[in-house]
Parts: C-alpha cells; sequence; structure tokens
C-alpha cells in the first residue's frame, strides 16, 4: 500500500500499529469466532473492552476517583446542548471565553438555555490569540466558564488551565486532550469528540465531576443527561461498541509508548519542524497565530502569494501529504498533526515546504 | 477460526462477506492509503461512501424522492425524545399502539413532551400479540400514530402496516427494517437504530417525509432537530463515519443478494426452521407468541422445565451457537436471526434443540 501522511483535522490519522491489530481482529476477536462489531454490549467480551478502555483511559490521563468516565455519541456539538441543560438555570449565567470556531458554537447554543458572558474574545484579531487572563470579565457567581483549549480551525491552544475561583470549569478539549498531561482534578467537565486524538468519529468523551450530576432540569431527553450515562456505565442504550474498541487499542497504544508525558515531547518537537519551517521561510509562509498560543496539533499557515495556494497542495498531494487545505472560513493551509501523526510526517511535510519555497520564492 | 452462529438480539451477526471486505481495505481504502477511520467527513473519498450508501438505501427500499434519508447518532432512543419536540407540541396527542419493551420506551420519553393515548395494549397478555386494529381507541387529530413493527425482545412482529387515515404514521422498525419489502409511503417517519439489520451500532438511520420538517419546537436542541440534519445532508457535524462506510456495505450485499423480496423468502424460510423445531416438540419447547405476530427474526422460546435453561445454553456454547440467552425480563431463550443469519444457522440450532429434547424430554 501507498505510505501517506494525512494531515487531516479530523477524523485524522489513527496509530499504524492500532490499525493492523484491529485488521487483525476484525473477524474474529480474541477468539469469540465474532468480530467486536457483531457482539452484544451485555456480553462479557465487551463487558471487559468497556472496562478495560475506562481503566486505561484513567490511568492515561490519572483520572481521580470522583470523577465519571462516560462514553457518549453525538460528538462534543451534542454536549453544546447537552452542557447548559444539565449545568445551568435559564436565569443563570455562563461564563465563556471566546478564541474561535468552536467557542463560538458552544455560545450559539448556551445562549439558547441561559444567559451568556462573554469574558473575553479575540475576535478583534480574527482569533488568533488566547486573550489574557487578567483581562477576563467573570461572572462571580456563573454556573460555569467555558473555553475551548484548542481551536482546531484557528490553532490556538491554551498553553495553561484557567484559574476558575471555584466556578465549575468546564472545557472542549476535542482537539487536544491526551496531546499532554493535565490536572483533570482542576475541571468540572472535560468533554471530546473522539475522532483527532481518541478514535473513529461517533465516539464523544465526557469525564465529569461526581457532584455535577443530578441537578439537571426536569425536562431534559433522558439521553441528554449526564446522569443517565453515569448511572448505567454508559450503557443505558446501546453504545457505539466498535468505536470504544478502538479507542481502547489507541489508549493501550499510549501506555505502552510512554503515556502522555512522552506524547507531549514528541508533540512539541513535531510542531517545532513545522513552525521552524514556516518561520524561516522569510515570510514566504506566515502562520497568523500569536507565538504564545501556537497549537501543537492544528498548525494554520497561509503562503504570502495565494495564487500558489493550489500549486502547492497539488505538489504535497504527489508526495502523499494529504488534506492540508486550510479550513474555507480561514483559507491557506492546515496542517494536523495530532498523537498519531509520525515525527517523519513533518520532516516530509517541511521539506516539501523548503523546497517549494525555494523554487517559487 | 472457529465458525460460530451468533444469535445475538443486537449488536447483531453482520454478513462474513461483508466483514471480509470491511477487514482487506481496513489499511488502504480503494488506494487512497487511508483508512476510512482516517478520512476527512468532508473529503471526496467520505463523500463518496456516504452518497452511495444513500442511494443504495433508497433503491433497496424504493424511497420516495419526497423523503429525506438521514444518519443520525444516539441509536433509536435518542428519537424516542427527538419524536414528540419535533412533531408534538406539548398540548397535542401523540397516539401509541403498546406492544411491550420499546413500544414502552418510546411512550415513557413521548409523555414528558406531550399527552399520550394509548390506542390499544397487549400487556393484558404480557405483550404477546398484537392487538386487533379494529379495536384501537385513536386520536381524529393526533400529531402522530406510532408502533414498533417488531419488539425485538417480546418477539412479536406487526403483519401488516396500519391505517393511518391521514395522521402521520411514525414506526420504529428496528428490528425488522430490511428484513422484507415495506411500503415506505404510508409512512411519515420511519426510524431505526443499526445494531440488527443495518450496520455496527452508533449510527442511526431516519426516512423521514419532507412535510413533517421545519415544525420543531422552538427549543429543541439543534442536533435533535431532523431539519438539521436534512439541511446539511447528515453532515451538520461529524457523522459516524465507519459505520455509515459498514452500513454501506450491508446495503450493497443486500442488492447484489437480491434485495428485500428475496431476503424476505430467506427470512421466513429461517424462522420456520426454529418454530417448526418449536411447535414439534410436544410442549418441550414454548413460543409464547401469537401465531399472527410471530417475529421473523427474534425468537423468543422457553423450556417447559426452566431447569434445564442453564444446561441448553451450555450445550449450545460447546456447538458454538451463542447468546441463546433470553432477555432478562421475559427469561428463556432467544433467537435472534437478523438477515445475516445464514439458514444454516437456524438449521444447525433446531438440530441441537431436537437432539436436547429427545436426550431430556
Amino acid at each position: 500500500m501507498t505510505q501517506v501522511f494525512n494531515f487531516s483535522a479530523g477524523p485524522a490519522v489513527l496509530p499504524s500499529e492500532v490499525l493492523r491489530q484491529v485488521q487483525a481482529e476484525l473477524l474474529d476477536w480474541h477468539g469469540s469466532g465474532m468480530s467486536v462489531m457483531e457482539m452484544s454490549h451485555r456480553g462479557i467480551e465487551f463487558g471487559q473492552i468497556l472496562s478495560e478502555a475506562e481503566a486505561d483511559l484513567r490511568a492515561l490521563m490519572a483520572i481521580p476517583d470522583n470523577y465519571k468516565v462516560l462514553f457518549l455519541q453525538g460528538g462534543a456539538m451534542l454536549q453544546f446542548s447537552m452542557l447548559p441543560l444539565n449545568f445551568a438555570q435559564t436565569d443563570s449565567t455562563i461564563d465563556f471565553v471566546h478564541t474561535g470556531h468552536w467557542s463560538k458554537g458552544a455560545i450559539a447554543e448556551a445562549k439558547r438555555y441561559a444567559k451568556v458572558n462573554i469574558v473575553a474574545s479575540s475576535e478583534d484579531k480574527n482569533f488568533s490569540y488566547v486573550p489574557e487572563e487578567s483581562t477576563w470579565q467573570r461572572t462571580p457567581d456563573a454556573a460555569y466558564l467555558h473555553y475551548c483549549s484548542n481551536e482546531t480551525i484557528g490553532g490556538v491552544e491554551f498553553n495553561h488551565i484557567p484559574q476558575s475561583d471555584g466556578v465549575p470549569l468546564i472545557c472542549d478539549m476535542s482537539s487536544n486532550i491526551l496531546s499532554r498531561p493535565i490536572d483533570v482534578s482542576q475541571f468540572a467537565v472535560i468533554y471530546a469528540g473522539a475522532q483527532k486524538n481518541i478514535g473513529p468519529s461517533g465516539v464523544a468523551l465526557s469525564i465529569v465531576r461526581e457532584d455535577m450530576l443530578g441537578k439537571a432540569r426536569s425536562d431534559i431527553p433522558t439521553l441528554m443527561n449526564y446522569k443517565t450515562f453515569a448511572d448505567n456505565g454508559s450503557m443505558y442504550n446501546t453504545p457505539p461498541t466498535f468505536g470504544i474498541y478502538v479507542a481502547g487499542l489507541v489508549f493501550k497504544w499510549l501506555l505502552k509508548n510512554g503515556g502522555l508525558a512522552v506524547m507531549e515531547q514528541k508533540n512539541i518537537a513535531k510542531a517545532n519542524v513545522l513552525y521552524s519551517a514556516i518561520d524561516a521561510s522569510n515570510g514566504f509562509y506566515h502562520c497568523p497565530v500569536a507565538l504564545a498560543n501556537r497549537s501543537r496539533m492544528n498548525i494554520p499557515f497561509t503562503l504570502a502569494d495565494s495564487n500558489l495556494d493550489k500549486e502547492f497542495l497539488a505538489g504535497a498531494e504527489a508526495r502523499h501529504l494529504l488534506q492540508l487545505k486550510g479550513h474555507r472560513s480561514v483559507g491557506g493551509m492546515r496542517a494536523s498533526i495530532y498523537n498519531a501523526m509520525p515525527l517523519e510526517g513533518c520532516q516530509a511535510l517541511a521539506a516539501y515546504m523548503n523546497e517549494f519555497a525555494k523554487t517559487k520564492g
């Protein structure tokens, strides 16, 4: 098969070792005679898969015992509605940091169910930075404070966890979860769609501190109440079994490869390769993001001469460097380099970028 | 690998031909160098997978042009909430036929959002039959009439489509969709979880007549509004791409094997093998369901002497006849024989049942 490097923003590259294992046991999981896709979710086989996935994730992220680990459906976006319906009342205020596209989505949905206060926004500079925390206009009794730790489209990443001062802190970590160690105990809720660093799309993850549960509005749909999932071990209804299985293999792959501290070092090294190529290009390439908030996961860049965009993409494609086109809302290019992207992929892209700049610059 | 016959009620057996194809192209879909799990949902590759899946399903079920085909998440159960929020107001009445466990679930959730009228119930005989349509106490201006065409746990199947007399007819077809031809034009909405006859869990399907769209309550979560999915080709957010891919292969397998009319004949033959074994056992085995409503998909049966249950199950397991234990709410055994169960599986089970009855009877 062709060796490609896939820079898709999500669904995205998965560890090739994991995919080979999925392939090897696709028809017959551990001698059961069944594919994981064919197993009853109530059977002992899937029970083992689910409990190992949870235990491995707890080990990876050092999740304290007073947090529930929930496997959901509907992506992070369904949780844009679930969060206010579970954790805010109509007349309470939710504080949001507005750093781009995904913050905006969460804000828009929250506004339909509660009052919203934007504590700070980076819209003034096209969402290219994280507003300085000391400038945030916080609501003292906010229902919660919400931020998106990595804006997948803008390529803006928080390099620290905000001080929440007793207000429940909720974070959309869809595109940088598992990319570095984080202190879970500082959060009330962490949530993420799977399709970047966890596994295939169709699974969403939520890590919820237990004291947050049981306060949902009375009219909330049963399957939008986090408590429904918490009380039933994510099995109130049939979970996305195959996706959870693949996610579980990704967790094992991370543990085997040294866990999140090692992964962080690799991710820093990978991102440096690309940012160096951009910064050394004498303006041929440009990354619009403030230095301190450059994402390690999603690296957007533009060519000074956008007339060359098509040629750049075609040349990349010819070298099997795939899915580099930037999001339509910002244009240019975007290289998404999640955990499963090897250093070699970043080096191959940087080499191509250098070569292209030399030829066309 | 061990050849097993998997009678799980869902997630359930998939066509072995489909699973082998999934395995063959797991690392590299059609020379793309990517697994389907790694593809951007906005890329041309997945675009092709999704549009072929929809086109093939339309061909299989002869879905008229004025119906939208939607791929959702959350299973059929999330739709228990979505249906009243999309198609009924607080003060309108929804008519339900109550034939068992899954009817009950839909009714309970609907009661939270609208008035509910049970037009008929078979609770008097432990949900072992479909109440005669002439006895139904209908609401003339009901928001819709809902029924479950096959009760997976009770093994009770409708053998006809009810007359709706102008009231929108909504059907939960989770466990018998694609098992026989049906006239889609008689329905306002057909919905189903994938994990029986369609594909892996984590995908749900909805077939919605266009005039039903756009009437949802204003406070409905964006991702619970069918219109959101209809307006965005099931891609408002990232869909469960891999599950849709497998479902698409199942659709192609059905088309290749003659479509739903052929499948229906096979399903009748398969069910007959098992019902014959039960009926010929002189009461050693018993199926509680009324003759006219015996399901072709889920065949529950009890042993006259329930002390033999464990031994029966152990013997079945030893012969690689798996997942035959009945649902805890009804006990006994249940053989689920969806489209992908070959006739040989039913014959092997019937042979074992005969042998067991001869030895123990």
